[in-house]
């Protein structure tokens, strides 16, 4: 089976982005930079939802190059090209059937609201947070309410050099499919 | 000028507590006793809301034994015996005084409320968080809303025996008084 890694960088205070979706308080560095293409390694596949697409597309393809990406939207359509393939049908099942495909690990990117169900149905693996060191006071919230709760088992936890700390987890309570509801 | 420190166990999800108060899902064992020993070295002043001294003069005086207490509420009477002083004026500039008094650290205690006063208004020093490898779902929120952002230094982190991460901080930017509103 697969693995579902979800993983994002936050504020200590738990926002992926300011109100407006600004990022600019986000420090990238070499050290970043080399823990993002170790974990890189271990993916083929990345799943996002609808506002992460667009935020990433307004500066590119919105397409993480070297991966396949899928877009998970009732509404938007399928791009021009082949960078990202929109998925129009439920996120939850359709990864649960991309987990049993053979392949690399899965990447769950961006905000909190795709991960949510993906923690929800028992189908994330891993999380990594690299908690920046800010407070942003207000901004678009990492975790959104679950209807459980989900035991965590500390995997790795690194000082990062620019003042940030990365954390990974293995989540250790994965539910059964119908378990979920 | 004494120190203010904010300290806190949290979820990964950052809730304080479960939606009706409980924390059973904390870890206590020998290693935190450690860590909160040393820290109570440095302090002898404790500052709470009326919720977090509720909750704990259910099993209690709702005092911390060895400090002065203080709560803030417009609405609690003064409890008899003199374990903990009932503060009915404005908590930002009650601390904002108490900091200027000779004396060790003052530690701010509990949920996130009286916290966030305090972070608007520039009086937090330092800020410790317990993140224990759990996602709760839903619950008492740590962090509020902050109508500014606060960058922090990062001055110790430590992986914990229970598999949670302990991360401090100094508060960079503390604001002028006049700068908080």
């Amino acid at each position: 089976m697969r693995l579902v890694t979800f993983g994002v960088a936050n504020s200590l205070d738990n926002f992926i982005a300011r109100v407006d979706g600004a990022v600019d308080w986000l420090v990238w560095d070499d050290e970043v930079a080399a823990i993002t293409k170790e974990f890189w390694k271990t993916i083929d596949t990345v799943v996002m939802g609808r506002k992460t697409y667009e935020v990433a597309a307004r500066s590119g393809s919105g397409a993480y190059p070297g991966a396949k990406n899928y877009v998970f939207s009732r509404t938007l359509e399928q791009p021009q090209g082949k960078e990202v393939e929109v998925i129009s049908q439920d996120a939850v099942e359709f990864v649960r059937q991309l987990k049993k495909q053979a392949g690399k690990g899965i990447c769950a990117m961006g905000g909190g609201e795709l991960a949510c169900s993906l923690f929800q149905a028992g189908l994330i693996d891993q999380v990594g947070v690299n908690i920046q060191p800010v407070m942003l006071g207000s901004g678009i919230p990492l975790f959104h309410d679950m209807k459980r709760q989900l035991n965590l088992e500390l995997l790795e936890h690194k000082r990062l050099m620019n003042g940030g700390v990365f954390i990974f987890y293995r989540v250790k309570s994965i539910a059964r499919p119908d378990d979920a509801n």
